[in-house]
């Protein structure tokens, strides 16, 4: 493997190239700058070509949209194949990655392909955009001190509760917000075992549709969320946080 | 206290408003959208009365600078206080929320603001812009799966060195990149244990003045860093990620 010392011409950069949650126009969730950066590109690794050229032809690339090389990089792409990713970088070029939406390398391949990056001192250059996990958080305000994201829970009812009880006891032990995703189609499960897994008092965000006109964040304790109407989160990406007060 | 079911105007909303992470554009980091929120808006909550005015004279406000109503929110004030903080919201007004840098409401006192407002039914609107911590995650292909951030680590030499190694194993047996932060002026004393406390093959990244144009950031195992000159990191904001594969 080629490391720092040994690259002959300096290599491109790796931009991380945030794309929009849903149908938004970019400047409601783009620094002019980010789009600035995508529309001069003309090499992208994305982890799924059809979305990413909706979002290309958003950006106007001062590229015809033809002329653009694209190479996908899914959780299907074998390691090995990370490697030769990474050659327009080692031959000088300079690179869009675009996951399939919001900011990539954060739980998804593109992670992998940043860290290889580094090991062969390819600059890494994170641009600011929207994050669904991200903006819950902030708006939840649970996070007072520290917080984690787990990604997805075990996806068999059983499972999940455990899960969901062993994050509400980290939550008050760690002092930490608790954040995890679900597949859309299941936030409805979701919702019910948290209602039922959880304790009263313990505080839960349903985050969706985060920046699209549809957005819906509430935080309630437990007890509240059983007495209110449940939302309705189908099909509708969402982002959960649970936190507990330090007992 | 009142609740959801008994506020009798449309209360306004409560903005969640990043600011730039240093002496960058304004277009490098925000949407114009955010901008645009910003501009309009006449009152708002502030760590900083100073740091915010900065800000809102490059945001450029429809309301002359000395005509917008200001609340100073830090962690010296008392938690009784922070109803009052509402009144302007629940009276009908939109209100902004900036912290010191960077995204407000995750680690510092904006969050128990954030809640409160949520408890008496107003609507929370985080906005997108920088986060150091949310950057330095993308940016280190640590994220497969899962992270953590911890804020910051015990100032004392051997709690550091304690709660780095719990952090090490914590980022193994979780396979969770664990981030955290330090007071700028101690960053090499951070390195330094970081070097002295993880194993050879634990990955490590430093991110540091994330989206100035002095940025630093990169990733490699601590072995890597025991051999490289180290970068100067006295005063400049930091963001560390840790990272092993799960064994």
């Amino acid at each position: 493997m080629r490391t720092e010392g040994e690259i002959p011409g300096k290599p491109g950069t790796l931009f991380l190239i945030p794309t929009p949650l849903g149908a938004t126009p970019l400047d409601w969730v783009l620094p002019e700058a980010t789009r600035r950066i995508a529309q001069r590109l003309d090499c992208y690794i994305v982890e799924h070509a059809k979305t990413a050229r909706a979002f290309l032809k958003l950006v106007d690339c001062n590229t015809p949209l033809q002329q653009i090389e694209m190479h996908e990089l899914s959780e299907h792409t074998p390691a090995v194949r990370l490697k030769d990713l990474l050659a327009p970088l080692l031959a000088g070029k300079d690179v869009g990655l675009i996951s399939e939406a919001g900011c990539p390398a954060i739980a998804d391949p593109g992670a992998d392909l940043a860290r290889l990056a580094h090991r062969h001192g390819i600059p890494v250059k994170p641009l600011v955009g929207p994050s669904s996990i991200l903006l819950a958080l902030m708006g939840s305000g649970l996070v007072g001190q520290r917080f984690a994201f787990h990604g997805y829970l075990p996806s068999k009812a059983e499972e999940r509760t455990l899960a969901i009880k062993e994050l509400e006891k980290r939550a008050q032990k760690d002092d930490a917000a608790q954040a995890f995703i679900e597949t859309p189609y299941r936030n409805r499960a979701m919702l019910d075992s948290l209602m039922q897994a959880c304790r009263t008092d313990t505080w839960l965000t349903v985050a969706c549709d985060l920046t699209l006109t549809s957005e819906f964040l509430r935080t309630r304790r437990i007890e509240e969320w059983q007495r209110q109407a449940k939302p309705d989160l189908d099909r509708r990406p969402s982002v959960f946080v649970l936190w507990r007060e330090k007992g």
